[in-house]
């Protein structure tokens, strides 16, 4: 059987660092999604707080195979 | 705790304006989600009928915060 | 019978607003064309004179179909 | 009453043609969705073995109005 | 003596295929244009009606040589 | 004399609309800068609370002339 | 009045610089039409043979304003 | 052991189909690299005479694992 | 009052690290800039010398709000 | 000590050449700015009068060291 | 006697870091290839299982100069 | 035959314009290949010093024929 698969945006935010907020966006998508087969970074931002990286934010797609019934 | 937003595509359409159109947009995204936070408008389109402009049609981004349970 | 568009740019000016800006190159384009159907804004740009907008400048593309003889 | 659209983004897999992982994802896509009125090609991809083509990739976006209720 | 070409933008539609989409487009445009030399293809898109591919559209540039009298 | 001119960026935001967006970031650069000559708009984004669009931000370059002394 | 512009596409060619290929193509564009009033250059190609540049191709964008009647 | 590829990129023609061109480069590709692995798409483009298409060239990139010794 | 951002360009560099590269530009812009609120990453390039990364070079946009007197 | 380097963009003109235009933003950049590294060609424009290049104008980004006291 | 560079475009994994993955790449590389002197980040993706990341994947550009005899 | 092209990326430098960086770029690479049939210029940069431009420095794709046996 074909195979197709769904890509969803997400943005994931962690203090520590980009691998960290990527894994975060990932957690969060895997409890309502089963089947996360991979990713992309589409853009790498972060927040500044005197002189300071505060936040390190990662705009990810996510590719996940649509299971048939 | 880690924030983790989605961001979903939308085209929002109005006989006005272009931001009439985002508006419309958000009314309709705001009935099904929560938290929606912020757009990013990413193309401008639109109808035309005999010379005048009918409808604009704006494709946005639209984010909102994955609130954990 | 298949349909073919041409797709033409234009560059409309207004010292208005951007939905002016337009409506002006529609305006004149539909002078010589018949049937214009799409337009698509490609850029937005303007001109300042002692701090104020003096012209908002609209490049955009515009969609007519070619009717066969 | 001013219309709204979704797009979404899927990867449909074939083993004969781009137009049939296309059709893939949209047959797979209209058994969730109604009103799915229009797709955009925005990558094509595939897998190769031996020296041969074994799948067509299309990635695609996807839209569909949203309906009121 | 140097040459010149002129690129034009057509959208080709049909029921059938892309290349099918494309070669509409090129025939129409020579109904009018002499020296059809190249094309390339920037976007293809396409329509949906419950659930299947209704029409493929192929947005494509057409370069043509300008002859000098 | 061969003119040269700087190219800036800044984000305007208003509650209003797009156009008084880039107008307010086109009055604060002027407070320091003279010879303001042309705006390029980049991106259109905003922030969004219960479903309105509360603030408008437009990402702009400025062009303004160097002058020789 | 405002004003309204169309931009044409074309491709200059010439055996001696970039800059000849772009006057190239002016030069022909201008015999049929009036009021050309900027370039933008796009893509810059050419063409080899036995390690020699023997082409220089440069695919610009031309601007002229539409005069009305 | 962690894995490198490597990426290169070639352009296939075809007088019948861009499927066709593609194969053609992977079969030209494969008589000296083992190990091909997938493609990408990454331009279509065509030749055209009396108004047919007689040439479809498909610019991909084609990436290959590269083994250890 | 509306608020007003200013965004420039800078390069970080670092032998450890991208997000040392990136907190190197911020410390540096910091001592002649207040209140710098965000950035994004544009490129990330670095140096090589007999086959090990000598530097992380990163290419990032640093926005920060203008205050009115 | 690991290097900042901040970026600015010009736009340089000149009647003679792209070459020329380039040379007259850096030279004007050069009265206030030391260090000047490099710089990266974005655009390039030009104006046309009779049929006749008559400026050409090239969008360049500097960069340049940020030197510690 | 200018320089000349070639640049290639690899793709190193890693089950560790995007960092690691790069220098793996470059380690590869350099197998074969003497003076390596620069990389470009071109893209990063990586693989997914069970919510954890499990390959970061960097598609990175390579250069290197060529030597003359 | 159906012809099958490599694409590869080089980076010319001179001294004296971009043309002759294309050019040293170009004859660098004749060297070890034959059949070099086009060119693309994909980035132009350069070296600076005391304000002054010391280096062009173009970076391109070189087409040429693979050869079948």
């Amino acid at each position: 059987m074909d195979k197709v698969y769904k890509v969803i945006e997400v943005v994931g935010c962690s203090a520590k660092s980009y691998q960290d907020a990527i894994q975060n966006a990932v957690t969060e998508a895997s409890k309502t999604l089963t089947g996360l087969a991979w990713f992309e970074v589409k853009e790498m931002r972060g927040g500044l707080k005197e002189g300071k990286i505060t936040e390190y934010q990662a705009i990810i797609k996510l590719g996940f195979r649509l299971i048939e019934d």
